[in-house]
């Protein structure tokens, strides 16, 4: 029970941020002498630390401030794209303690490679910061199983079937967890972004492939046997373009990377950082949604089967969607609330960007380490 | 503690039927003496009878079989479809104890007389089974608020907000819950269908609409505000015919009644008899998919799609579907390995036609209600 309890305060500690005494008791239901109890145990393993609030409210003695401190439990953090890849070690409170990033071309996309500069850029950080990760979680835009890690398929790096799990577990010798890239991403915006506190949520995200990560009822979706869906691979155009899944009209062959580059006239294989400027422009363009053209169809076609299959409150839209201009996300809600009974029952489905920028595989991969790791601090 | 137990003894034997003490204690994770303490407790209630198990298995004195008895407990089950509806009372165990039938044509179908026909059925069978039920279960093809029972729009009845567990609980006088029939068929199948075990199952349905319902988890999702998604929404065909949902090409419109309809060659508003008789002669087909044409390619995108954003390990078809011959069924299975990465990694995902007949809604609304009337007996 006391184990329960001091697992219950730390993760309140870790989503929210420091907190007083009184705010933590009501918050736990818990009475002010078992705080008391907990917080010193924490406070004297430095796992916490509390000080006298800087602007005490109300009458009589105020109640502590008790602080998470970061460095006392730290993770690591990996997230593998299909451009570049990053670590970064992550502190109690969610906050990036350092990172690291490096490209991925040519055979630096070897799953071979990758785990040996992971190692690498990881040793260095730790050595840099002098801090020692006691868990990792690894962001692959692929189709994982959580169990052990082994990424079945992750098309747009070229693997197939790699056990990225039990090899990054050796080399690092701490416990491992990998995911897939849009999973972790709602985990990130559900804990830390603009889905706090959506209990029905769900993730899209547009990088070479695009992905998706579901929150239902509070929870993320894993998927059976610890697959998650693949949002990106739903037909929006039967006798679409052929996608490398092997179907065709896949929601990512009309909306991810390649399509955008299309709709905005760029030459084929123009970089990330054109079709980025080009999407700059745009936000000065009086009708944007008309320059896109049927970009703007494809995705909402996605985003109102995706509404009407799950019916969630609120839709997040991540990497390459956040370059959208306002006027084309408002004309996807208004789109969407047209043509989704179940946006119309909920009095609309809220569409909003991803407000945790370049850090959020990151942040996400972190969250489901810390995940295990709070039970046993 | 004890009252959490009695409980969850009591799920075991519902969901499970008649059990030895033996059993009930390895499963529950409880001593001997606590399971007679319950079971004592139950039988003096007149929940459960104990007997000697017929073939006693082993040496030493048989452990007693305990046998929820049907009676004890009854709960009213509500199913309005589209054409007809039916009330039920069903007993402790999930048996069916008596039903009635009505059909609904033209003002029959207003929710006025809808509430008025359930309550007098209702109390008809009460008095002739001598039984009366302490909480009631309603199913509706619609869009409905789970939390208070209203639905907000049942297109093919042609209702919108209709307060109908306010207005059903009012004149029957217990507590009564309200569901899309979709999410109540999956329920029916989690716990007493071919998809029990499975945690993640989804369950797809065309009747004169198409529906679905989705465990995740081993949890009934419900979406957002009790809002459960819409399945049958999701558009395959862009561009195709205009649905009454106000949206074009949706999966409805291309598999549901109408659909299946033309795709044998059946005037517009053969009854329902007539379509099923066809799929019956289908059976006798050396190639009944090249018979429905791209009825077919349609019905598999939609499963593609659903086995692609939420990765079950099942996919269960409902209701006219489970019309379709069996060779139709192989080849959508084989389609959606082929077609979605999802399938590939699970090694394939099972695809099955629902085994609980006409009584599956029923069924379904019956667990709904069920499920807080076994944490108070």
């Amino acid at each position: 029970m006391r184990r329960y309890n001091r697992t219950s305060l730390l993760r309140l500690l870790h989503v929210g941020g420091p907190a007083t005494r009184a705010t933590l008791a009501a918050e736990l239901g818990l009475n002010r002498s078992t705080i008391k109890m907990l917080v010193d145990g924490l406070a004297g393993d430095g796992v916490v630390q509390e000080r006298v609030p800087r602007l005490a409210q109300g009458a009589g003695r105020p109640s502590l401030l008790v602080l998470p401190q970061s460095q006392a439990v730290v993770v690591l953090a990996v997230d593998v794209q299909v451009e570049h890849a990053a670590v970064a070690l992550v502190g109690l409170g969610g906050q990036i303690l350092g990172r690291m990033s490096w490209n991925l071309r040519g055979r630096q996309r070897d799953p071979d490679e990758v785990v040996c500069h992971v190692a690498e850029n990881a040793a260095l950080l730790a050595q840099d910061l002098q801090l020692r990760p006691v868990a990792a979680g690894v962001s692959v835009p692929g189709v994982v199983r959580r169990s052990d890690g082994l990424v079945h398929d992750a098309s747009n790096l070229g693997w197939r079937q790699v056990p990225l799990g039990e090899r990054v577990g050796r080399v690092l010798g701490v416990p491992v967890v990998v995911g897939n890239d849009a999973e972790f991403g709602a985990l990130a915006e559900y804990v830390r972004g603009v889905g706090r506190g959506a209990s029905d949520a769900v993730f899209v995200s547009a990088d070479v492939g695009v992905g998706g990560g579901i929150i239902a009822q509070g929870s993320l979706l894993r998927g059976s046997a610890g697959y998650l869906g693949e949002i990106g691979h739903m037909t929006v155009r039967p006798g679409g373009r052929i996608c490398h899944c092997g179907n065709e009209g896949c929601w990512e062959t009309e909306v991810g990377e390649a399509a955008l580059r299309r709709a905005l006239g760029l030459p084929d294989g123009s970089p990330r950082g054109a079709i980025v400027a080009e999407m700059r422009e745009l936000q000065r363009d009086s009708d944007p949604a008309a320059r896109l053209g049927d970009y703007v169809d494809w995705l909402v076609l996605g985003l109102v089967n995706v509404v009407n299959i799950l019916g969630p409150e609120l839709v997040v839209l991540g990497d390459l969607f956040t370059t959208l201009p306002m006027p084309v996300v408002a004309l996807a809600q208004e789109q969407v609330r047209r043509r989704s009974m179940v946006s119309r029952a909920l009095g609309g489905v809220r569409i909003e960007k991803s407000s945790l920028g370049v850090d959020l595989k990151l942040l996400g991969a972190a969250e489901a380490a810390f995940e295990d790791v709070l039970a046993s601090v």
